[in-house]
């Protein structure tokens, strides 16, 4: 079978199904809250900005299982024909509360909460952690690189090197969300109407007899939009043939974009391309560097003053990799109407339906947030809340927010986050405290949890 | 426009299409051969397991662009009408030989060579680096996993965890390659057809009264099949929660399955939890553990002898957290019968098509690898060639070989590896050389193209 024979409801662990079995057959069929929260940061991660919402929206409003889907649950031989019967006309009729994409998030903090049948609320856990876990880490690890580039034209370049084709599409609009100029994945750019952004490969290069043919070509063929790689046999005659080329385009009336350094030390690299570029009076030809490079190396060159107008971003970015995952969690906070904790070794939650109030100091700078239970009043005047309701009755309430609006959110709030929490190393922690009245509830939940273990 | 309408073949770096309208107006359009290989191992890593070849005979057997992404090029106004008319009837008409998927891979070994005309070949880059890099790596990961489990059951968990579904559903296929029994992901398990494995979660325990009661209400709701998560509250007793419920099924003539562990100290209570099981009579009932696991702590947990019988493993296996990118390279090494080098520093690739041999020592244990021209002979009589024809004029030259050959071939092929190269952690380089009729076509071509780029 293939898997796009399948539909994505079935994109889910086989305990989401077997739950909802027993669930159904012993009439547990109550309302039900759950948070989606992580509980730690990855070491160098001191925010998270939250990305994937509308993919979740989506995915909620679209659920039910295909034929196709039933055929292959019933072949396991271990569920209930009438369960599989009551599956095929499952849908989500819930409520969904959630922090709008590109709103920076904390340790603790409820991102999203779903509301419904219990049933229909669990099963969509695996989906919902993979998804908001893939595309909050991605976006964070690109905020963190838009933060180092202080301005710089940023560039993905990890088609190849993420985790799959998903998880590439969805690096394309985190990283634009956040700041990116573009991508160099064209499906992508075309998906979600972002700029593709292309320069050559070494083979290009080498295809050719020489170096100089190899340029001449490619400009003949992009009069105005070539970046051409110089690195290919010595960076500096490198420059030295783009810079020839270049002059033959200027002198046809066009205009050579960048030429890409791929290896070697970047800072003396583009030092000199600079000024042999400068030299020719080709100012406007930008120095873009690419290869291995992350938010800890570009802080390094921008810091260092290295002329390098823009950067692309592969393999790094692709992966995440200094933080290739996310510990969220979607854990039962209420059911029926009462609150819920777990109690094991350091994994209690917080129980009932929540508010994250953000509060500000005069300026608009970022003081604490405060997480409370859903009906409390505001903390304190300066208070914002974080958590807007997103769905009810399993419908959208409100058309997806485009990519241009989240990404003027982003950068608004990114500006209000004092500077020493976006330290790429060994940033302190951002104050999130719980109120009064949630850590009464948690003490009284966990209390009752205890005497109803023991008992 | 969502990703489903347009085809993989625009899942590709816009520069592929504009080096291939460069080359297509330049005439540049003879045959090339590109091999796939990867410079250096990542930390902790000492062999890679090859993965992923059927996806890439598939994409380049089904490769064409479709209307809608001849639109989304066109609407990009850098592409000539004429290119993008011959765009509209590119297909892939070439030769790939190949590894087998299960093979172990060293590194500088070509593992997947692609020849045919050099734009066809050279579009292909960005699905197969992609592609081969992410499940070689879940492979490897898996493979590490199922070396330090010494025979014990695994179970994939990491569904949410994984970057993005894509990489859940090649984990899936990656992981039972190499000796997982199965996998949480049910549409995975029914795409491959491998078994679904299902506990519970903590939210099923908190959903009832007592956790007597969901163990109750689990078991009869899958009464040959349950797993009990017994540390919602307090591991010990719920262990022992399990037991009575055990006992209550076996008395009905059932059987409970498993307890799992998803916290704590997982000897200690691995421990606790087998001595409640077999005082009860229960020797048959497993202990499964979850929870951060991964390679090196299920090894400790391994030596130390902890009565575990099996681990379900989740994020660290996901997101192959200690090693989460490969640094494959598709490169250029001969064009229009002449063999390619690139020069740039420490990047130097060997030219021309290739031969692989693995040589043996008597009993089987492998000796070393040797990387040779095509078609030479065998350096020696124990020697096997690794690279087989698997595509001819774009077409698979067989059917694709089933899981559970690869799998075999995995397991034989593991059994011959000295165990110092399965060290989890500071395992010696396996010993790959060069023929001297290579090393002496890579010395020639590196002199010319020095020549080449100082004229």
């Amino acid at each position: 079978m293939s898997r796009s024979e399948l539909s994505d409801a079935l994109f889910t662990d086989l305990y989401q199904l077997t739950m909802a079995q027993a669930y159904w057959q012993n009439d547990v069929i109550g309302d039900a809250t759950f948070d989606l929260y992580f509980r730690n940061f990855p070491p160098n991660r001191s925010y998270y900005v939250f990305a994937g919402l509308e993919d979740i929206l989506n995915y909620l409003e679209d659920f039910s299982f295909s034929d196709r889907d039933l055929t292959a649950l019933e072949s396991l031989e271990i569920f209930d024909p009438g369960f599989v019967e009551f599956l095929s006309m499952l849908r989500f009729t819930g409520r969904v509360r959630a922090m709008p994409e590109g709103t920076l998030l904390f340790a603790e903090e409820p991102v999203l909460e779903v509301s419904g049948p219990i049933i229909e609320c669990q099963f969509a856990e695996t989906f919902i952690v993979n998804q908001i876990g893939l595309q909050t880490m991605l976006a964070t690890k690109s905020a963190r690189i838009v933060h180092a580039a202080q301005g710089r034209m940023l560039v993905d370049f990890a088609a190849r090197r993420t985790h799959g084709t998903d998880s590439a599409m969805k690096l394309v609009r985190a990283s634009y969300m956040v700041g990116f100029a573009g991508t160099s994945n064209v499906q992508a750019a075309a998906t979600y109407g972002i700029q593709a952004h292309g320069t050559m490969a070494h083979s290009f290069v080498t295809a050719f007899p020489t170096e100089l043919e190899s340029f001449r070509a490619y400009g003949e063929s992009f009069p105005n939009s070539s970046t051409f790689l110089v690195d290919t046999y010595d960076t500096e005659s490198g420059v030295r043939n783009a810079v020839n080329v270049a002059n033959e385009m200027k002198s046809r009336g066009q205009m050579l974009r960048a030429v890409r350094l791929d290896s070697g030390d970047m800072l003396e690299l583009s030092t000199i391309a600079r000024g042999l570029l400068d030299e020719a009076g080709l100012e406007d030809v930008m120095v873009l560097a690419s290869g291995g490079l992350d938010e800890y190396s570009i802080d390094e060159l921008v810091k260092a003053g290295a002329p390098i107008g823009g950067f692309g971003i592969g393999t790094r970015l692709g992966s995440s990799e200094d933080a290739p995952s996310t510990e969220f969690v979607y854990k039962l906070v209420s059911f029926e109407g009462a609150p819920v904790v777990k109690l094991s070794s350091k994994k209690a939650n917080l129980p009932g339906a929540k508010q994250v109030w953000r509060e500000s100091v005069e300026g608009g700078l970022m003081r604490r947030d405060v997480i409370a239970l859903e009906h409390e009043p505001s903390p304190s005047p300066t208070a914002a809340p974080l958590l807007r309701n997103a769905m009810r009755s399993g419908k959208a309430l409100a058309p997806h927010p485009d990519l241009g609006e989240m990404r003027e959110r982003f950068q608004s709030q990114f500006a209000c986050l004092p500077y020493r929490y976006k330290e790429l190393e060994a940033a302190p922690r951002f104050d999130v405290t719980t109120s009064d009245a949630l850590r009464e509830l948690t003490d009284n939940t966990q209390q009752q949890a205890r005497e109803r273990t023991s008992s």
